[in-house]
């Protein structure tokens, strides 16, 4: 029943992709997978890389990931831990691997001075949020993310 | 009418907080303003630091401000640039300073080879919804992020 987790190394990257696009499927948004190996391996560990990922490995095999960054939050004047992407193999939940892993997330969190923990749920995942209220999280409701992106952000970046 | 932007320097610690108290004041949140000059200038200008700032100037004064990091998406493998406080002083507004700002951070975030420029709005605030999607900025509406801080980041800190 013992796992073990770790930082992402950058051989990890084919098995980051396939929970990647595990993760995917499951948000029902498989097709919206557009990295390859070599991207998630530049971004996460070439220097200056500000993405980073943390592994759970169990029976010699990496069998979950996190994937985070630094924000920031300007009342604080502090940057936050902020987790993008959180996903545990579906034949291996129930053994407390996510748990340890956002515990570990936290550690980091306080580890460096960051106000805040924080990441983001579709409103329809239950069994997540009903996970993540009982760790007396608390949902920001009031706030909704925009979002500009291919020929919008050019068009934006064009009048600069 | 004219005004000018530029990356922030340390010695505009003093302009931003100001500007971050009255943007505070402006969403109702003014006391949960912590920070201070000194922690702004470490956290957005010590070596390290993930959180960045442009200002507007006029008339010699600076007159806006914008604080932005690089978040990640997992599924393009590639950073976004994210944009977490965006503030015009009230009687510096209709001059296109919040537009020019936001086309600056739209074009570094294509330089910088970014899959999308994303920032989050209070779900009351309708003038500012209206600009947003003026530009074609898309809600994420079925996203809601939680939060994890003070006792409860801990309390889930020391599990690890």
């Amino acid at each position: 029943m013992s796992f073990s987790l770790r930082e992402a190394r950058r051989e990890d990257a084919g098995d980051l992709l396939r929970l990647i696009r595990d993760l995917a499927r499951y948000e029902e948004a498989e097709e919206q997978v557009e990295t390859d190996e070599d991207q998630l391996a530049a971004t996460l560990f070439d220097e200056g890389a500000t993405a980073h990922a943390i592994v759970a490995e169990r029976e010699g095999r990496v069998v979950a990931l996190a994937i985070y960054f630094f924000n920031y939050s300007t009342w604080q004047g502090r940057n936050g831990l902020y987790l993008e992407d959180l996903f545990v193999e579906p034949q291996q939940r129930g053994l407390g691997i996510g748990k340890a892993l956002l515990a570990r997330l936290a550690a980091i969190a306080v580890e460096r001075d960051c106000g805040r923990f924080e990441w983001s749920v579709l409103d329809w995942n239950t069994p997540a949020i009903d996970f993540y209220e009982s760790l007396d999280a608390k949902p920001q409701s009031e706030w909704v993310r925009y979002r500009l992106q291919g020929k919008a952000l050019k068009a934006l970046a064009d009048t600069a």
